[in-house]
């Protein structure tokens, strides 16, 4: 058969994760800082034990049935209560959908509401996966620049009122605030309001992007977006991976019914529903307080890990190359001299110096930031970071 | 904020699945043959607990952790072993892929495959959630009719030639060839093969979706058409949820590698990957042979159950109104006088008569099967069948 010549056009923009591609190459005596995974001594072992054990006594049957698309009701209802004791969200089990991880609302997002050429305005450098997912339904992609303070949203006005000019279609204002990914930095109270003036202002939706705001490391005084939403335009998206455990695949989305009616009829196409065994375990998992009694130790060991990372960056690295400074989150982002392409630096790094990072160019939504890359600081241990950041400045010093 | 005027075009095919929808409505007392959901007293409780607390002992941090896109490595082996010793088919592990139920694969044919306008052949009727989650690609859907030995298969070739002669691009021929969904016939074994044929000469793609072979309750002698495959042209489909616990959402396409590496590609902008923990808790119900040692138990019981319901069907339908002898599976589909529309006589059946099924119409790939109903005959008890199916029979006769 010739698979080729019976694809559907759409596939060809179906891009490979090099994330994930670069896992596949990297052997036991590769340090990497590529991927994204939780520490997994942080996973609360024991108590998923007691959980699971309780929920295939109390209710087996449910549990390993058949369950509704938008989720369990009782976990959507302790969702509701989780959000507002730990972020201030104020949502009813109405406004909670949960997704096979915050992937899938990613995806959601992307087949509800793109159409090709639509504009997706997002911060540059933005979440990898993200970009991916709405590539296939071939949006066109407007990066806002970020500082320390995160995205500059002074830049955003302008960037709106250009697009409208030019009749363009605006989906969304795509924002990781807290802790970002790529770059773990947070964008400001100040600029939090200012955001959500500028959309109600032009009538847009903003797509809040919050795995990260439970680690954030720095007494930095900021709300989620969606607190501050008055007209149901925030989509606030959250996940389980790196709270409680990824290999439950859960995530849930806070918003108006409206459009979670939407992404029910979407996500009914794509699987029916999410685990309910997996629902229930987490469901038992809030109950008992599981999450936020972990949650201190997980952050002072990524809070430890970042400063471990930092300190290595500051001893190795040759003048020339410099790194943001993490408010919380997984990451870290470097950029090295300009005459680097981290993607050639990557293969140098992973056979010869055996360290790996992220190339920064698929975090840009136009693939520009050939001089970036972005390291992770949770997965690898003490040792792995300190000698991981000394043979990566080896090898930027040989490029 | 008008969520309505942001929609992409392709939100507007996304239709509710009937049978999601009907559930809501659906009250305690009402007896309901709409669903397709197993008896929960199937679900091997006992050893899915053993098995859980063995994973979690085992290896935590594995199966808690993130995993790849084509699923866990030892899972992919073990079902390799599982289709081969279970039905024939000869297929190495990087031939498996993991999915979110089998919806999920359904999902990535289309996706994979569907421009606006290619056709896909299937049974008519078929099932309603595959052609639900094509129709978002805006396919030409062509069925083929059925008789008692399935697809009529001879008159296949004649609709592939005028489709050919008018230009027409065929993507793939679906097919469910035992005990199907909704009418629980079985193809025969002639057919089977006259039908791998016919795609080898016109060199077509076949899906075959199998989840209800485990439940032939007839001594038909039937091999699935992927053990006949000699070209790699069939896409084997089968889940979890039928013959272990539909909780897990967990799902298995057989395919050649090249067609597995543009569903990864899609896959992982869905969802990353399935749950791990899922996939461990099946992998160690595979090693401990938990599936096929509960299977008679259940075939029994759900053949039973079909007699229940034929029974009740004899007893108490009134003339004009006929339905299939299932083979195996899980559904009856009845047909009633021309006159009745069962979208109108389910209004009447569950509020007046208490009792609910799914009617017809959506299951034909022009919903032109407006006098047909499917029944499911395995999640409601003995008492439920005898009693609904009296009660659906004075619904029909008051239409």
């Amino acid at each position: 058969m010739k698979v080729d010549s019976i694809l559907a056009s759409r596939t060809k923009f179906m891009t490979a994760s090099e994330i994930r591609e670069l896992l596949k190459w990297i052997t036991s005596d590769v340090i990497s800082f590529g991927g994204g995974l939780p520490d997994p001594s942080t996973f609360p072992v024991d108590e998923i034990s007691k959980v699971v054990a309780y929920v295939l006594e109390a209710y087996p049957q449910r549990a390993l049935q058949y369950g509704s698309t938008e989720g369990v009701a009782e976990l959507r209802e302790e969702l509701a209560k989780f959000v507002d004791s730990y972020a201030g969200i104020k949502a009813r089990p109405e406004n909670v959908f949960i997704t096979v991880g915050s992937q899938e609302a990613l995806e959601l997002l992307g087949r509800v509401f793109i159409d090709q050429g639509d504009v997706i305005i997002t911060e540059n450098p933005t979440y990898i996966a993200a970009l991916q997912a709405w590539r296939v339904y071939q949006p066109r992609l407007i990066g806002i620049p970020m500082d320390e303070h995160g995205m500059v949203v002074e830049k955003l006005e302008d960037t709106i009122r250009k697009l409208k000019a030019e009749g363009a279609k605006i989906k969304f204002i795509y924002t990781i605030p807290t802790a970002q990914n790529p770059s773990g930095l947070t964008m400001s109270q100040e600029r939090r309001k200012y955001l959500l003036e500028i959309a109600e202002k032009y009538d847009l939706l903003i797509v809040e992007d919050d795995p990260y705001s439970y680690f954030l490391f720095e007494p930095i005084q900021v709300t989620p977006i969606k607190t501050l939403d008055r007209s149901g335009r925030v989509i606030y998206l959250s996940t389980a991976s790196k709270i409680f455990a990824p290999g439950f695949r859960l995530g849930w989305v806070i918003a108006d019914k409206e459009i979670l009616d939407w992404f029910n009829l979407a996500k009914q196409s794509l699987n029916l529903h999410t685990s309910t065994f997996a629902q229930y375990v987490l469901l038992e998992g809030l109950r008992r307080n599981i999450i936020l009694k972990n949650l201190p130790r997980v952050k002072e060991l990524y809070r430890r890990k970042r400063d471990a990372m930092l300190t290595a960056l500051e001893t190795y690295m040759p003048p020339g190359v410099s790194w943001t400074k993490p408010s919380g989150g997984m990451f870290i982002w470097a950029t090295v001299p300009p005459h680097i392409d981290t993607r050639e630096l990557l293969v140098t790094a992973i056979t010869k110096y055996k360290v790996a990072f992220v190339p920064g160019h698929g975090f840009s939504v136009d693939q520009s930031l050939t001089n970036a890359m972005r390291l992770n600081f949770t997965y690898p241990t003490f040792e792995q970071i300190e000698e991981g950041i000394r043979r990566l400045a080896m090898a930027i010093k040989s490029a």
